[in-house]
Formats: C-alpha cells, sequence, structure tokens
C-alpha cells in the first residue's frame, strides 16, 4: 500500500462519492471531474468536508469570481503547490485572467516575498498609523 | 550593536535617502513614511532597489490597484508577516478594500493553505486539461 | 559535478559508511537501507551525526513507536517532503497504521495549517489560561 | 479600522455568534471560549465554518483524542505558530500528554524539519520499496 | 493556455529581450542563457526588473562571489528550490566551492532548519547580551 | 503548566545539564550561556544532542567560521526565527561580520527568497549544462 493514493473515477465510485463528484460538475458547469477531488474520494468525509469549504468560501461574495480565483492562484504560487498553480490557473483563466495579469500577479508574489522575508527578518516595528 | 535596526528618520537621513522618501511619498501622496523603508535605509542601494521594485510592480498595469493590494495583502497573510499584513491591509483599505472583502480574502489564504497542503502531501498528479 | 548527489550502494560504500548502513539495518531488523542514507553517505560525518540523531529521537521513549511515526509524518506532509512522505508514511504502515488512520491525519495535518495561517494572520492574542 | 481583529466578547456577540460558542463549549465542557474564536466571530460564517471543520476532525475516529491533539500540536510547532502551540499544547495536556511526551514531540519536530530539508534539497530518489 | 510557460530560446526573442539576454551573457563571461531567464522573458519588464536586481546584489561588494553564492544556494536549499539548488550549486562550483564545502553547508542548512524551529516553537527570550 | 519553558539557570541546573552549559562556554570561551540552551534544560537528553550536533557542525572544517555564521544567520533570516537571527547575527559579529556584509548577506536572503518562488512557481526545467 503506497503512501500515494490513486485518483478514484466515477465508475468505481461509491454512491456518496458520486454525490460529491455531480455536485461538482453541476456547481462549475462542467462534466469532468479534477483529481483533487479524485483522490480526496479515499476518504468520503473529508472529501465532502473539503468541497462544502471551496463551496462557500469560492461561491458568489463580496469579491467577484475572478478576484477570488486570482487569491486562490497568488497563495498557491506562494507557496509553490504546482497542482494548485495549475488548477487554480486554469480557473482564473477561465474567469478571464489575461496573460499579462498572470504575470502581474506573479511579479506581486514574488516581490511579496521579498519584502516579507525582509520585514520579518529585520523585526520592523510597525508604525501607529497602521494600527 | 544589534541584529535589529533603528528606523532613519528623515531629519537624520542624508541626501540620497531622503530622495528616496521624497519619492515614495510623492508617489503614494502621503506626508510620511512608513518603518520598512526607515530600516532599509541603513543600506541606501538596498533602499533605492527594494523601492524601484515596489513601484515597479505596484503601478498601473494590467491589475487595477486594490486587486494588486489585495493579492499582496493575501500573500503577506498567508506568509504570516504582521507588518506587511498592517502596512498592506492599510493600503488595500486606503483603496476601497471593505471589511467583508477582508473576512473573504482571508477565508480564502486559510482554505488554499489546507488544499495546497494536502495536494502537495498527496502528489496529486496534474490533470491533463490543466496542461 | 551535479547538485544531486547518488546514492551510494553497500558494494562501493567505505568501511566507515558500511558500519552506519550495518546499525541502520540491524536497529530496523530490515536487510536494505533507504536511499536517504545512501545520499548521504557522500559525506560520512554527517551520515554518521543524523543517524544516531534518528537512533536517539525515535527509540524507545515516552511516545510508543508509532505514535512517534505518526508525528514524523504528519510534520513531513505538513512541509511538503514527497521523500519523507513516502518513507515514515512507509514506516507508520509498519508500525500498524490503518488506512483510516492516515486519512484522519491528513486532515488534520491540513486543517492545521489552515487555522495556524489565520491565528498568525490575524495576530490572536493568547489567552491568559493557555499562558 | 486596524488589521487587526478585536476578540468579540461572548455578551456582546450576536445570536448567531452566540450558538457557536455555545456549541464550542458543550463539546468541550468547558465554560469559556478561546480567543481564535473571538477573533474569527466578526465573519459568522467563516467562524461556523472553521468550527464545524474543527469539530468532524478532531471528533471522535480512527486515532484517539490524545493523538489527534499530539498531531495538531506537532504541525503547529513545526508552523511556528505560537497561538496554536499554546492552545494546542493545553488541549493535549488536558488529554493526558506528559512533559516527557512533550519533550519527545519537539524533539521529533525539530528533527523532521532537519530531515525533510535535506532529503528536499537533494532530491532524494524515493526507493521503489515504498512506491 | 497553460500555467507552465515554455522558455523562449534567444532565436525568437524579440530584441528588448535578446538586450537583457546578451548583458546576461557578457556580465557572466558564457555563451549560453540559463532556463529560468526564458521563462521570465514572457514578461520583458520583469525579465528586465529581475536581472537589474540580480546584477546588483550579486556583483562586486563587501562580501566576495563565493561567499555570495554559497549564501544564495544555502537559501535556496532550505526553500527546496531544486532549480536555484541546480543553478546556484553550479554558480558556486564555478567560483570553487568544493564537495566538502557544499557538504558542510548542507549540513548547516539542516541543522540550522532544526534549531530555528525549536527557537521559534520554544518562544526563547532573547538575551539581552544579543539586543 | 504553561508550553513555554522558563530558562533553567546555571545555579539550578542538574549536574547533567551544568557540564553541557561547561562544555558550551569552554568551546565558545565565554562565560555565560544563551537562553536556547538554558531552555532545552528541561530535556537533557535533547540538550545534549542538539549541542552535540552544532559543536561538529560548526567546529572547524572545509568552510572558516564567518562563511559558517553568514550561512547560519542566512538561513534564520530567511526562515525568519528573530532568535536565531539575533544569536547568530552576534556570533557572526564576534566572527568579523561588518554591517556592510550584513547588509549585503540580507539582500540575498530577500533576492533568494523571490526568485526561489519564481522559479518554482514557474516550474523552471532545470537546464542540462546544471545536470
Amino acid at each position: 500500500m503506497s503512501a500515494r493514493r490513486q485518483p478514484i473515477e466515477y465508475g468505481e465510485a461509491s454512491s456518496e462519492v458520486r454525490a460529491v463528484y455531480d455536485d461538482i460538475m453541476a456547481t462549475r458547469k462542467t462534466d469532468w471531474v479534477n483529481n483533487f477531488w479524485k483522490v480526496l474520494a479515499h476518504d468520503p468525509p473529508t472529501l465532502e468536508r473539503i468541497w462544502a469549504n471551496v463551496k462557500q468560501v469560492m461561491g458568489p461574495g463580496a469579491l467577484d469570481s475572478l478576484t477570488k480565483e486570482l487569491l486562490y492562484l497568488a497563495v498557491s504560487a506562494s507557496n509553490g503547490c504546482p497542482y494548485c498553480i495549475a488548477s487554480h490557473g486554469a480557473a482564473a483563466r477561465r474567469n478571464g485572467m489575461t496573460e499579462a495579469q498572470y504575470s502581474e500577479l506573479l511579479a506581486i508574489v514574488g516581490l511579496a516575498n521579498e519584502t516579507n522575508c525582509l520585514a520579518t527578518a529585520f523585526g520592523v516595528p510597525i508604525d501607529p498609523q497602521f494600527l
């Protein structure tokens, strides 16, 4: 038994798992489910829980859909998660992200990592104007 | 001599450093400079370099100013840099970020850290649709 | 000369390195040594030092062997180290970890990364009850 | 308005927020709520969502309560989140963690950070036995 | 359009991009440009900006070239960036790093990750002698 | 009992702990021990083990003492560990680090964090010349 879990396809999934897959496809108006969910499907309570979280957090709210996907993509790029960069990059493009916007997003992510590091390393005191 | 460098105030700064402070205030239309720059001022070439980077990256482009500040804030929150959360939180608010938007931003940052971690830990294979 | 060091097999190892390999196999009651040690073997003092650390820390103590391996695996999953997830996942299974336990472990690791991020980003003040 | 949100006490909370506080206290059999939840309370949907996650993940399952708290504490220590170390350290002690166990836990966390770093830096190839 | 950008070769690059490639080769006295720059070339302002930063920071100064490359390599190894370990490992070797020095560097990186983690987890108070 | 352990002073330490304190002072030719060790002293086997590691790794070898301390400091700054920045910053200064060198070190650390992030986010393919 390996540490790496194989994706569970729709045809081999339990009805409990299929219900989540169906909700993912209906919510996203797509006809397929990406591997992240198919891997989580080895543990149905986690699959249901994480999907409920994503559905709530990424659903309609005070920020528009594109901005939400840009934020998710920026954090994923900062954390260096190749899978999440690929999946949320695709989602951001579906929501209208242009290549020029992606370039600027990555420039911000890179620069923030530099200045976050410097501010923390120096222990810069927070200005009273920011409190 | 301590590892922590004290902020250098305008009145005690060299003309080289004052020129950067002046450009920061002119660019931002403010009458003060925050501590991050005053700490970097111990090393004028770095002060000039980092400011030139921030000015270019955060200036007008394909993403609007609010979105840029939201992205910077999201990465800073994800990295847990208290100074940058405070300074870019203030900048985002100046650019119109509401409390409801800040709440959603943090919800995305928290959730992305969870799913980035899971996707990496599982080594989820990237779907061909994302390539 | 590449930055990536090739594993040094038992047959090509010095007697100094073989002595560590022998102790690893005797301690673990296995007849093979995994690549982590074979890569460290390019630097015998580091090989000996790291093995001595692992042997001491993971040996008998106040926590049972399974709990120790679960903790090692959880930190490795949180840090996103594929090699360590694979090797300590195997070790945890040898010590009795079930697939259901592994699922719960990963759920905790993912959730902790979310709440750690939120607590740090918010700068939540530590309750006096916890001090 | 500061980036740092103040804890919302029970007496000043909405009924929606109080319902979560009540469930936290009932589930944990305590008569107080810690600051993490009081800070999340500025955003009730997130408060409810994160609490539902913690309740599900940390509830009865394949791992016993002490092991779950040890894992949460280990990840929090690895991530360097002072608030979570304090809160989950307290929870682990309530579940029976001894000082000797805490010492061993931290030794594992520290060592895992060293070996995770080395395995990743070296790009150690995963042994076929682990696949 | 994929999230992963393909390297842009000299022959297909714009004159703006070629000017940066030419400066990289002239500065480094080499006849080729590595993929990092060829990928950044999709966004010429970022290519120019990052190169200007690297040229300034890694140029002659108070630290000699080998020490600078060792520091870059150590941070890259600590962050687990395979590309940067490979490229700065090669640069350090060109500047004279021996295999024995590389072994010691990695031993320091690994140990620092362990003790950084322990110091942060314990919240060790900074000694007045260090302030 | 708090998660934060108080430093154990020489006068209240066991003979086992005092032996380590004595060796630290003799090795470093100082007449005091810093808090990191006094906090580890709650767990004597870990105190002895970590000190043995530091003594071996930071002792004479292929890299000179100043370079070793610069590397330790750079990794600590990159990881944002305030205690380790303070303690290894002091050690580096004792070994001759100038303020100009410290400025350059931090510039490298900041820039490496930016480019490590970009290289990982882009998944830049490693050039065959580096393999």
